[in-house]
């Protein structure tokens, strides 16, 4: 039988990359109108069929995905892995696949779930959210050559099999360095960070892109030091992270958040002399109407699913990083 | 073979109704130690166990509920159904059941993924939700004898079906009354209601209940009409609720609201001067210290299937209407 074609024969012929290939796809509307037309051809000359690849999975065995959902995550950064879950499920239905959902008090009992799923072949695959370090769960998968793909890339790089397994995830430190070099550019000078506490990857993360632009904007080591506060996430009192602000003295122009619960505790303290900018863009922010950055959750989802259904060859790239976008509102929008 | 025991033998041998039993189950803290005690006693006497209906499911086919999942709600309300699918799946996981997510776009293609779902024993019964007035899909469902429960009652009584079917819903009528109650026991006597456009079932029923103490209280119909405002949800704006609230003079004492989204509106507008009461109990009304009426949703999830792994016998109630709760913040918290 002839080889299916990929997306990667598609992006060879178009002489584009897969991510454009991918945005054809599912974004057409941010392609550039010739790119679009040369990738089409090649999608019509090859024959390229994109669920060709979902029914290969499909047909295999229960064409379902096994997603975990934490009981009662109930904060605002909660409502991020639903928002997820929603993209996921809305693509999954578009190739055929099912979702189906479990939950696990901690790690172990998680091995044990994912254990009788695929013994009972009640999934063929596994999409795992809420990556962080030292986290056993990607050893254990890659040993049983169970098919796999995080949102969330590997944290640490212990074992040999965190660059080899599949990830899609969103580059929060250049999101937050394109939040930090927008107010620099608006003539900020004295921008703080509102982050959690060292030692989360995704928080140690997002602080360093604020770093970055602040130490090449010529900010000294000890103004920053002063300009940077951490705080353990609590999305049922944003007057804690409010206390926190309002305590810098002088009182910063600005406060780039790593999430939108601390943003919403710098808007209450100063957010009406001060830019605040969140991370994730939740109807909060919309709501109160501050800037914030989004995470490009409809494509995490399409290219997981697309690292799933069509498992890149050796030597092709097996992990996707997306770029964020800031989402300006109020007085962060002004020139 | 003997018959297994049931809620409704538990509940007749210890002469409470199957509601305490399921709260002694489940909740066992809101039931008084006597009760609780005398439940218990009956639990043990009959050597029923709770898991061995779900048992019963489970054996039969794919022990499977599904569940739709709607592509990209995104505002604060669409976070409430996510809260429940939280509920839902930690209760089904406890008893040994999955939970299959899909997605449609309208009432037709939800009915075709439902009889695919079926036809190929992906899921065994469903749990319904967002129900609305003339929903297709009762009937669609009695018809074939699916076995289904829906959060959220028959919001007309067109077919015979309407009250037959298994349901579980909140009162909300009565979490409005109670919220309104409270607030002219507090002296307040100018109170507002912030709510959709008449035509919701959800929304008609929360409005009823300001409606009925305000007018218990004495309040004159046209004054009512004064206070009674209505605007399209829009999680994305809370200023359009904020320009509505502020637009009323004299100035109400307290704002009761049929969201939280809403009440978002009314707290940007008046907040500092007037109590405001949301409703969802969401994120938001905890991150800014709001009141809320708060949906019992581990409760609902628990009797939904309870309703649908035990089916009550003929004559037996089916249906539950639970009593949301009153989360006293600030200044609505004052004697």
């Amino acid at each position: 039988m002839r080889r299916q074609p990929t997306v990667s024969d598609v992006a060879s012929a178009a002489g584009v990359s897969r991510q454009t290939v991918s945005n054809v796809l599912n974004s057409p509307e941010i392609v550039k109108p010739e790119t679009r037309d040369r990738v089409r051809h090649a999608i019509a000359d090859l024959g390229y069929r994109p669920h060709a690849s979902a029914r290969r999975l499909r047909t295999r065995t229960s064409a379902t995905i096994g997603v975990r959902l934490d009981p009662g995550v109930d904060g605002m950064a909660g409502s991020l892995l639903d928002r997820f879950l929603h993209a996921l499920v809305e693509r999954a239905d578009a190739l055929q696949l099912r979702v189906l959902l479990y939950t696990a008090a901690d790690e172990q009992s998680e091995l044990d779930v994912i254990d009788r799923l695929l013994e009972g072949a009640d999934v063929d695959a596994l999409v795992l959210t809420s990556t962080h370090y030292g986290d056993r769960r990607i050893d254990w998968l890659m040993e049983r050559e169970v098919r796999f793909v995080t949102f969330g890339r590997p944290w640490d790089t212990s074992g040999p099999a965190d660059a080899e397994h599949l990830w899609v995830d969103v580059d929060g430190r250049s999101g937050v360095a394109d939040a930090t070099r927008h107010l620099l550019g608006r003539g900020c000078r004295r921008i703080a960070f509102l982050g959690w506490p060292a030692g989360s990857g995704t928080g140690d993360d997002r602080r360093a892109g604020w770093r970055d632009e602040m130490r090449a904007a010529g900010v000294p080591e000890a103004e920053l030091d002063g300009l940077d506060l951490a705080l353990e996430e609590d999305p049922a009192d944003g007057t804690a992270a409010a206390r926190l602000v309002a305590r810098l003295a002088p009182e910063p122009e600005a406060v780039v958040c790593a999430s939108d619960s601390l943003a919403l505790g710098a808007w209450l303290a100063i957010g009406e002399r001060a830019t605040v900018m969140g991370y994730d863009d939740t109807p909060v922010a919309r709501a109160l109407g501050f800037s914030s950055i989004a995470q490009p959750l409809a494509e995490v989802a399409a290219q997981a699913l697309e690292l799933l259904t069509e498992p890149p060859a050796p030597g092709e790239q097996r992990h996707r990083l997306l770029a964020p976008s800031l989402v300006l509102r109020g007085t962060a929008g002004g020139a």
